[in-house]
Parts: C-alpha cells; structure tokens; sequence
C-alpha cells in the first residue's frame, strides 16, 4: 500500500478550479487547497470554495490574503474599472489580465508545496477559452516547473520533481462541463461572474464563457 | 535624452537589499520598492526600509504584508523555532531557508513591474554566504527570467526582456560592504539581525556573517 499522494490545488472557487479539486480528490490525492484572496470583485468566490471543500471532504483549506491591488492594475483588483463584456478580440490580451497572476499563485502553491512535502499543484489554467492570457499557455508551465526545481530546497537536493497540473489546459469550456461532470462537480457551488453580486451578472466574459460551456454541453446550470 | 529606466527592487532593510537599491539609485533607475512582510521576526527591518527610502528619496515605496507563516514552516516566519547560530554546515540548508521564498518575492515584484512598465527587478541575492539556498543561486534567477518571459503579457507581446539583477550574486560579504560604501549605503540605517530585538543579538548567522563582512573589510559596523 503507497501513502496517499499530497498535492496543492489552487482554488478560486470558479468552476474551472473546481474540476481540479474533484479529479485531484477523485484520483486520491490527499489535498491541500489554497485560496488567494487578492482582488475585490472576487470575494464572492470565497464562499463557493468553503462550500466545495466542505463536499469534498478536503483535509486542508488555506484562505490567504494578498492585497495585489497594491501592486498591479487590473479589471479584476480594481473597482473603478469597467468589466469587459465583449470576449477576446483579435488575439488581444484582455483587461482582466492580472499582471503576473499565475505566477503569484504558483509561488505561493510552490511555498505550499514544499513545505507539505507535495510534488504536484494543481491549475484550473485553461489555454483554449483563456487564449489571451499568457500566463495559461503550456510554455509558461513548463518554465514554471523548471524554474521550481532549481529554487527549492526540495529540488535541490533531488528526488520527485516538481509537477504543475494543469488539466484543463486543451479543453474547451464544453469539455470543462463534461469532465467536472464526470468528477462529480456540484456546480451549483461554483461561481463565476466577475462582478460577484448575489446573482451571477449572465453578461461579463466569466458568465457568458460559462453559459457557453452549458449550452454546448447540452446542460442547465443550475447556479442560474 | 533617454527616459529614465524604471525598476523595481526588493528591498527588505538588510545591508545586501540596501546596497542592491544604492546601486539601482546611483546609476540612474527610477525605482519602485518593495518590501514583503513576510515573517514576524522581521518587522524590525521595515523601519530600516522606510530609512533607507527616505535616505535616497525614492519616488515609491510599497510596504506589502504577505502572511506566508499560514503556508510555510522555517526558523524565520516561526517563532516557536529558534534560529540557527551555527553557520552552514557541510552543505546542509538551514532552518531558515523558508521554502521558495525569493519564487514568491520575484513573483510579486514581477507583477509591479510589469504594471509599472519597469523590466528589471533588482534581488540582494547571494550564492557565497547563502550557498545554502536554492534559490539565491544562478540557474534559479535563470530559470525565472525565462518564465518571467514566458508568463508576462509584456513578455508574449515581445519587447524588452524581464531581467532578473542581482549584483551581489558572486560577491563575498566584504566585497558587499565595500561595494555598498562606493554607493553610499548608511549602514547605520540597515539591519541584518534574524532575532529583531531593539539591538542586533550579534549571535545569529545573520549578525555573524555581517559582522564578518565589516572586519573583513577593515571597516567599523556604525550599527553596533
């Protein structure tokens, strides 16, 4: 018998993180998640991940502040700031771009990591939807993961390697719906709106990638 | 006429970010920096980063709290451990490595310089007298620059490159401490101390390896 894997799973609250929790959790993986708190308008989602720990039983849950505003400019961390509502135009990057966000998450998963002893985190990044994000293409993960074993001590001093999961990367959003499906996802849970009042807002990028996802599944979302 | 080049530099009160941000100063950057509170013991050293900012009147100074003891376990950011006075034994990394610290500082300092539009990040790094730590060696701050290339929106959308300074990297405590004096670093206003007490506790490797550095140099440490 072989002592259960630890992995980190990054977890926002949104349905993509949530799929990851589920396939971490549903292939044994003894988790710890990790939920950064680092903009206003998402504060909403704090809850959806509570609740998604609480139903899958999650041994660990970090909530940890970061008060990114601070330092970046975004749609995202800045209330003054219109949301866009009128996708990815022309391979442009979109205002929801958070400066080197991904980056900040894998740090703080990496410090997680090593010092849990886990060798995997796990990314809900998704490279297909998210096209104008540089920091959900394949190359910037696989930078990440060599530049996490040169920087820790766990690397360092050899053994398993550092393993950036990201299994959603080539997936659609449809295929998002039909994978969490699979991993017994309560979608209900999940949120996605980036404005985060108490109903999801149905016209931001977030709300209408994610009706797409439903309606191409064939499914109703039942956080509607 | 060129514009000034902006940067962004780490700067936690310590004599080796001091010196990395008299430098930065001294040859013309127009600066951006940044402190991470990070651990508790270290709170010390924001008064000696405030100092330092004032002394060099730097146009902008982000105090940033990071309440990383929630993720990592290390004799700095736990004060139920106590610190290390033995020095770096045989290669062994000591207690206080906290794990991927400096992935998280470059992180965050990546995200304000991608906003600010700096591209280069300034790190007191040291691969002599912390040969200990994984991250303060050369294939790491390589390793992160291509990522940081990788997972940028300033990266993908080409231009400059990201580029990681870390102009202490090869130098030995004495050399720093002459290096800093040719910049001008009032070393009065610097702090190196692990323990953070009102005066240096002259015991910790912290306070050893400084201490070092001055009788090395033939120089009186106006701190004491």
């Amino acid at each position: 018998m072989t002592a259960l894997r630890r992995a980190v799973v990054l977890l926002s609250g949104g349905m993509d993180s949530a799929t990851c929790l589920a396939e971490a959790v549903g292939t044994g993986r003894h988790v710890h998640a990790l939920t950064v708190v680092y903009g206003q308008r998402h504060a909403r989602e704090i809850a959806s991940a509570r609740a998604l720990v609480r139903h899958f039983r999650v041994p660990r849950h970090t909530i940890l502040a970061l008060p990114l505003s601070q330092l970046v400019r975004s749609s995202l961390t800045d209330a003054g700031r219109a949301l866009p509502s009128g996708g990815s135009r022309g391979g442009r990057i979109p205002s929801t771009y958070v400066p080197a966000r991904n980056t900040v998450l894998l740090a703080l998963a990496l410090a997680a990591a090593e010092t849990d002893g886990a060798r995997e985190i796990y990314i809900g990044a998704n490279a297909i939807d998210y096209s104008g994000y540089p920091d959900c293409r394949p190359a910037f993960l696989q930078a990440f993961e060599r530049m996490a074993q040169r920087g820790t001590r766990a690397g360092a001093e050899g053994g398993a390697r550092f393993r950036i999961r990201a299994p959603l990367l080539r997936l659609s959003k449809e295929q998002i719906v039909r994978r969490g499906e699979r991993w017994g996802v309560p979608w209900k849970l999940t949120w996605s709106c980036y404005a985060g009042g108490r109903r999801p807002c149905g016209t931001c990028d977030a709300c209408r990638l994610r009706a797409k996802g439903f309606r191409a599944a064939g499914r109703v979302d039942p956080a509607l």
